[in-house]
C-alpha cells in the first residue's frame, strides 16, 4: 500500500534528548509539531463553528471520537457525507481515536472519570450474572454497566439506550475508514491503573494481537471509501504504570508497520513524564507520537520534553462550559463574584479574539446562562492551550525550552503551590 | 437639544399608499428600511458572536431589553462598559425597548405568553392582598405574581429572585440612558387584548402621560453618559384592538416631539394589518415606525405594506433552539426523523452561511444536544427573516411588492393551508 503520509523531524532539542520539532504531512495540510489537537467528539468542537476553530483558535487539526459517531449518527451516515471532516466543514487534518477508551470507560464506569476495566475474575462473575440476567431480564445489577472483553473483541452497551454493541479490531477499522480521518488508531484495550499487573500483561498482549489485526484489516480495506484517500494508522502503546510493560509494548508495536503511535492509558501526575519517556525511548524515532487524552498545561510540557508530538484533550472546552478559563497566572472561574466588575479583558493578548470581551461581560453571560458564554470561554481555552504548545515548539527551535517551561510553570502554578 | 437623528424616505410605494422605503441615520451607521432588527435580549444575540450577526446574518441593528439588563447585570454596570453595544462588541446601530412589556408580562403572567395586565378592580384586590401579605409574609398568593400599576409607575417582582422593583417613566429613561442605545422607547403600559375597553382607555391615557414624562426626562438627561452620544426617543402607541383608541393614541403621541414611534400591544393575526394601518395613517409621515415584538413572515409583510419601517422579534432564535428553521416552503423541524438522511443543504442559497451544512448534519447535532445546532439554526433563521425584509425593501423600490408578497406567501404557507 502506497504511503502518502510522511513525518519529518526538523529540529532536535539539545536540552531534552527526546524532544523534537517536526512536521506531519497529511492530505489536508501539514501539522507543525508539537501540536495540540482540538477535540470534536461528535464531529463538532463543542459550541464552535469550524471558522472559529481555524481563525480564533488557530487549531491545526481536529480529533473526533469513533465510539460517539458510531452510536450517533452512525459511521455509514458519516461516510455518506464524505467523512466527518467534510460533514462538519473542517478542511484541515483530522484524527479519530479507536473507540477503545470510551468502550471501556463509558461502558462500565460511567461518571467515574477513570477507566477501570474488569479483571478476568470480574469478567467471569459478570458473565455469570449476564447468564442469570438472560433468565431474569428485569433484574438490574451493577454488572449491566460492564463491557465484556474476549479474545476477539468487546461487547458493550450504548450510553444512549443501553442497546448492546460489539467492537473488534476489524470493526473499529471499518468504522474509522467510514469516518475518514487522515490519522486513526488501532483498537486497543485501555486498562485501569488500578488493575493488577497480571491483568495488565494479559491486556497488553491482547492489545498487541489486536494491533496486528487492526493493521491487517486496514491493509485489506485500502483507501477510505468515505474520502477516497489513504489514511495513516497509529498503533496504541499500553502497559499501565509498569516500566517493563511500557517498554515491551513500545518495542513490540514499534516493530510493526504503523505510520505513527498513540500512547494510551491513565497516568498519575507524578509518573506522566516518566512513563512517556520509557515509551518514547523505545519507539522508532521517525514516526509521530500522539499522547491520548492529555491536556493539562503541566502534563503537556512534561510530555513534550519526553518526545511527544501531538496531544488531544476535552478539558479546554469542558472546563469552559463551567466558567473556568486558563490565564498565565493559573486557572480562574468567571462565575466568581469578584469578576462581576472586572473590566480587564478575558485575554491579555491583543491578538486573541477573546481580548475584546471583558471578564465582567463573561461573568454576566455565565450568570444569565447565555450560550455565548460557552463559545467565548471555549475559544479562549482552546487558544490558550494551542498557543502554549505553539510557544513550546518555538522555544524548542530556539533551544530555550527549559527556560520557557520554567517561567510558564512558575507563573501558572504559583497561586496553587 | 440638537437632533443628530434623521430619517429620510427614499421611495414611496404606488401599490400600497402607506408603504415606504427609507434610511434611518444613526451615530453608528444607517439602517435601510424596512429592516428586521435582531434581538439581543441580555446584550447577546442568543448563541451568536457579533461577527456572526454582522457577517452571516447581515443584521443592520440590534435591540436589547431594558428589563433584563436592569435586573442582570444592572444598567450602571452596562454604563461602565460604555453602553450595551460596546459591552457586547456590536458596532452597528442599536435599540432598547422600554421594559414595559416585560414588566407587565413577566411580572404577572409568567409563562402565559400573552401580556395580561390587571384591571383596576384586580389592582384594588391585589393591593388589598398585598396589605394582608405584609402582615402574613409567609402566605403565598397568586397575587404575588402581579405587577402593581399606579399613576406614577409600576412595582414588579424580579423573575430571578422575586425581589421588588419599581419602574417609572423617569426610571426607564435613566436606565435606557445608561444602556446607551441609539434609539429607545418611552415607558408604556402594555395592555392585554383581553382587557375591557374602559381599562384600555385608562391605560392609554396613562401611557400618554408617561410619554410626556419620558420626553421631559430624556431632555433633562441630555446625551447618554454611557456613550457621550445623543439618543433618539420613540413614543409607543397603544390602544388595544380599538380603532378609535389606536387612532387617538397615534394622533396624541404624533403631536409630541418624539424622534420616531413604536407600536405596542398584542394583535391577533386577523387584525394585525388593520391595526397597523389605523396607526400609520395617523402618525407623522416623516418619522420612523417600529412594530414591537413582531416577526412571523406574514405579520412582517402585512406590517410593511401598512407603513412599518422596523420590527424586532425573538422568534427566529427561539424556534431555532427547538430545531425549527424557516424555509421558502414553510417552517420545518430538523429534529424530525425524516431529516436524518436528508443530504440537502440547510439553506438553498449558496451565498448563505448555512448552505454549507446538510440538514442531516443538523439533525445529528440536535439529537446530540450540541450547542452548534443552536448557533447554526439561529444564524439561519435570523438570515431568513433579515433577507425576507431586505427582499421586501427591494421589491418596494422596484414597485413589485405585491407580486413578491403573493409569491412568497403562497410558497411559504402552502403546506399549512
Amino acid at each position: 500500500m502506497k504511503k502518502i503520509f510522511l513525518f519529518s523531524i526538523t529540529n532536535k532539542s539539545k536540552e531534552f534528548p527526546l524532544a523534537r520539532v517536526g512536521v506531519i504531512h497529511t492530505p489536508h495540510g501539514d501539522i507543525h509539531t508539537p501540536a495540540f489537537i482540538t477535540v470534536g467528539t461528535k464531529a463538532t468542537v463543542k459550541s464552535l463553528t469550524p471558522e472559529q476553530i481555524k481563525d480564533y483558535v488557530g487549531a491545526q487539526a481536529v480529533l473526533a471520537n469513533t465510539y460517539h459517531l458510531y452510536l450517533q449518527p452512525g459511521d455509514e451516515f458519516v461516510k455518506n457525507h464524505g467523512g466527518f471532516a467534510k460533514m462538519m466543514h473542517w478542511h484541515g487534518p483530522t484524527f479519530t481515536d479507536s473507540g477503545g477508551f470510551q468502550v471501556f470507560s463509558l461502558g462500565q464506569a460511567l461518571g467515574h472519570g477513570v477507566s477501570k476495566i474488569a479483571t478476568s475474575e470480574e469478567i467471569s462473575k459478570s458473565e455469570a450474572s449476564k447468564n442469570r440476567r438472560e433468565k431474569k431480564e428485569d433484574e438490574k445489577s451493577v454488572h449491566e454497566k460492564l463491557a465484556f472483553i474476549d479474545e476477539d473483541g468487546v461487547t458493550f452497551k450504548s450510553i444512549h439506550d443501553g442497546s448492546e454493541h460489539r467492537f473488534t479490531p476489524e470493526i473499529s477499522m471499518q468504522i474509522q475508514h467510514n469516518l475518514g480521518a487522515d490519522m486513526f488508531f488501532a483498537f486497543d484495550e485501555c486498562t485501569s491503573p488500578l488493575a493488577p499487573k497480571d491483568y495488565q500483561v494479559e491486556a497488553m498482549d491482547r492489545t498487541h494481537r489486536w494491533a496486528k489485526r487492526s493493521l491487517d484489516e486496514h491493509k485489506k480495506l485500502g483507501v477510505s471509501e468515505a474520502t477516497g484517500l489513504q489514511q495513516a494508522l497509529f498503533g496504541v502503546v499500553q502497559g499501565g504504570a509498569y516500566e517493563d510493560l511500557r517498554r515491551e509494548s513500545a518495542r513490540t508495536l514499534g516493530a510493526m508497520d504503523f505510520d505513527g503511535y498513540g500512547i494510551g492509558g491513565s497516568f498519575t501526575k507524578e509518573d506522566m513524564g516518566t512513563a512517556v519517556r520509557w515509551v518514547c525511548e523505545e519507539l522508532p524515532e521517525n514516526k509521530p507520537r500522539h499522547l491520548l487524552g492529555i491536556g493539562e498545561p503541566l502534563d503537556i510540557l512534561l510530555a513534550i520534553e519526553n518526545g511527544i508530538d501531538t496531544f488531544d484533550c476535552v478539558a479546554p472546552t469542558r472546563i469552559a462550559r463551567n466558567g473556568a478559563i486558563y490565564t498565565k497566572d493559573g486557572r480562574i472561574n468567571l462565575n466568581n463574584a469578584k469578576y462581576k466588575n472586572d473590566m480587564s479583558p478575558v485575554s491579555d493578548d491583543e491578538s486573541w479574539y477573546t481580548h475584546k470581551y471583558t471578564k465582567s461581560y463573561l461573568n454576566h453571560l455565565f450568570k444569565s446562562d447565555e450560550i455565548l458564554a460557552y463559545t467565548i470561554a471555549s475559544i479562549h481555552n482552546l487558544k490558550f492551550i494551542t498557543q502554549l504548545v505553539d510557544d513550546a515548539r518555538k522555544s524548542l527551535e530556539k533551544g530555550t525550552y527549559k527556560k520557557f517551561k520554567e517561567e510558564f510553570l512558575e507563573k501558572y502554578y504559583n497561586d496553587r503551590c
